[in-house]
């Protein structure tokens, strides 16, 4: 009887993962008659979206944090347990977390993906991927720093080495990392140093395929490439990444091999399915893909387990249009929301229709105030597209938890081009800072000078 | 002739730290007929008098930090250098840097203190310090972090543990915390958790005097510790800390000595002068006081090196009613104005005034609309205190960077009590989270449960 939600018995459902699929069915089951556990390793969801704004330095951590128990702790039926989701018993209904059990009537699993190096981890040290905001606070240290190594060495090939910047993948990330990096070489600090001129830093974006945005249409690609161009970011297309070491991208190009040697490379190119997927498959002999995402049924649940459902960018739905959603938060949004609405009508003892995914267009955002838009049945690009993006944007950020502050921010940034939030913070380690010589007219170096790679500094 | 800055050559002024004092100067300095290097560590200005908040979750760092580049590297004869000075050599008149050395014409010394443990640095591990933005995440993460365990673990026992509070000092900075995590506890997170009361929880200020705010004159010490009693925070005054161990702070009362547990401890004490202080001091022969701050001549130069200048928290200046000039920012702005003054003076064959500081009163901040302030002429508290001191801080935040969005940030705090920025962010480690058992209604744990401390909890 435990797994029947209709039992007189309240049922218990127990939600891993606090992303936009799992908080939206939290959100949505607060006023039905069931009790729900939220369970995450962290206290906040994160607005994936605007992540690249905090590596970028334009927004700070906050801005795009909402705390948990913020909202949906105060729910009478709801409870948030800070904790990390191991193992999941089928057969005993238990989630097996680092510090305690949970027993579920319905398990609704969303945790998620992870940076995928296509089996070469040992890159993710020189290119860092961005989907935390750890990821985001290093990856704004890099940049940042950057500048100001190029600013210290002498040499001027050291110096170009600082200034170039390798994105690797065009997608959504990976051209608005490197919208916003040319907005900031090129805009923002082009004043701020002496030894160097910022604007004639190199922005390199590299992508596979034969054009930006893949999923796009061609014409808004094609658009897309145009702004970042104007931006004095290079686009580079059909480059496969063949290796990365000693800030050194080797890039096959049909027959030809190059070599780019970047000091900042950063990586928008894969995802594979979070740890738990795995575990996951194993316990219920699920189905997964390539990236290791969970196979789901068209209710999103496991076709051997039907009380175990899996959302967002770790399922992997193909019952529409045969081919799988995109790892996108309005996909991650519906499914959770469908979550919700099918738990409530199971106990309502209506039938549960299949899950539909109704397409409202995607969007990238390219500087400060460019974006292409496609709803679908219109496409746009430029200032109206941007301005649709931040409206989109804003109304979704606010659904959780009011972020007026955001656009105030942005406004001011957008005004001042202050970029207050540019801070260098964390440590800085050998592998950040490797000047090797340090001369200029202001600094002249005698033979004392102590050896630079004596110590860490801590900043 | 090196040493003129009458000379032809245009005179090098060195500013080593970027903090009041320092920026200050080189701001200053900004239109004056020299050329001016600031090093830092950093690449920030930290507004360290609103840290307190940083560390509470209701700013982020963004909105207390200014870029030094934006402040002063847009002044045509100034530089800025983010490296650690690790030595100073008077004779050759140079600055040793970890990556370089500079040559300086005069050189201006205002790298602060840091935390005194009164030779018991071991506590710092279990009572962290509140002087870096690192601190203030640290802090910000134990605290919201304790009400999480105090959420999941069994033991009423531990419970209470994890919801008392201690903080050692009875200055501003301690008074500011602990009025903070009051509000947190009793007003902000109050409705979030379902297993503990935050209303119950214990915050314990520990002073040595008989006061709190010693420097203050007794009937505001007496107003601030109504205003904090009001606020549900425990004033222990005349209290001597002999020990801190295992999560239990010991402790002398006159005779008497007792023991607290508290799984959050946190350090307002004490402090001594920066590293840099005592290179410098063997190096110039400059005498130094107990906590290791220079001392200086009226000039705020040192005795026996004329063109070697200590401003700000490391300067002891006793030139003034025969006691030392305190620690806080209004003086280190003060001597930062100074310096820059009299090296135009000298340049323009002006005689020097000797540095005088003129006190514009004390202020502290209790809670979130309770304060107290001590104009001299006038003492204020309540409200209107409070008005008083926000108004100074955003005048003071707003001269480097307009950062009205704190402003902004902190109506939002008031009327939403969201505390957006209570993010728990870096890794926990085993010495965050040592929750030994787990269990409530809605988490039964069987025999099978996994060890707890298997492994660190990444979040």
């Amino acid at each position: 009887m435990n797994n029947n939600p209709s039992a007189n018995k309240t049922p218990h459902i127990v939600i891993v993962g606090g992303g936009f699929a799992g908080l939206y069915a939290a959100k949505e089951l607060g006023n039905a008659p069931v009790k729900v556990t939220l369970v995450d390793k962290r206290n906040f969801h994160l607005f994936q979206p605007l992540l690249y704004q905090v590596a970028t330095g334009s927004l700070s951590p906050a801005e795009i944090c909402s705390p948990l128990r913020l909202v949906v702790g105060r729910n009478e039926n709801t409870r948030v347990v800070l904790d990390e989701v191991v193992d999941v018993d089928p057969d005993k209904k238990q989630v097996i977390m680092q510090e305690g059990v949970l027993n579920y009537d319905k398990l609704i699993i969303g945790t998620g993906v992870s940076h995928h190096y296509f089996g070469n981890d040992q890159w993710e040290d020189e290119a860092p991927g961005l989907k935390s905001i750890e990821n985001a606070l290093d990856i704004r240290r890099k940049i940042f720093l950057a500048f100001e190594e190029a600013e210290k060495v002498s040499s001027p090939e050291e110096k170009q080495e600082w200034l170039t910047f390798a994105i690797v993948g065009g997608g959504p990330t990976g051209v608005e990392l490197a919208g916003a990096i040319a907005e900031i070489a090129h805009k923002v600090i082009k004043d701020d140093f002496q030894e160097i001129d910022t604007t004639k830093a190199k922005i390199l974006l590299i992508e596979g395929m034969d054009r930006v945005l893949p999923p796009y249409s061609p014409d808004l690609s094609k658009k897309a490439q145009e702004s970042l161009e104007e931006l004095g970011v290079t686009v580079l297309t059909q480059r496969m990444v063949t290796n990365i070491e000693n800030n050194t991208l080797s890039i096959r190009h049909g027959e030809e091999s190059e070599e780019i040697k970047a000091r900042t490379i950063l990586w928008a190119a894969g995802v594979k399915a979070s740890g738990l997927a795995k575990v996951l498959a194993e316990r219920t002999n699920a189905e997964t893909d390539r990236a290791g995402r969970i196979i789901v049924e068209p209710n999103l649940s496991l076709s051997e387990c039907p009380d175990i459902y899996v959302v967002g960018d770790l399922a992997h739905f193909a019952h529409q249009d045969n081919k799988p959603l995109p790892g996108i938060a309005p996909v991650a949004m519906a499914q959770g929301k469908y979550m919700a609405k099918s738990i409530k009508d199971e106990i309502k003892g209506k039938p549960v229709a299949p899950f539909k995914y109704v397409d409202k267009g995607s969007l990238a955002v390219i500087g400060d105030n460019h974006a292409v838009v496609d709803l679908g049945f219109v496409k746009l690009s430029g200032l109206i597209a941007w301005l649709v993006w931040v409206f989109a944007h804003i109304y979704y950020l606010i659904e959780f938890d009011n972020k007026l502050t955001v656009m105030l921010q942005w406004g001011w940034n957008y005004l001042t081009r202050g970029r207050g939030a540019r801070l260098i913070t964390g440590e800085i380690s050998e592998k950040d800072l490797v000047t090797k010589s340090f001369s200029n007219p202001h600094y002249p170096v005698p033979e004392t000078a102590p050896d630079p790679e004596k110590e860490t500094i801590k900043v």
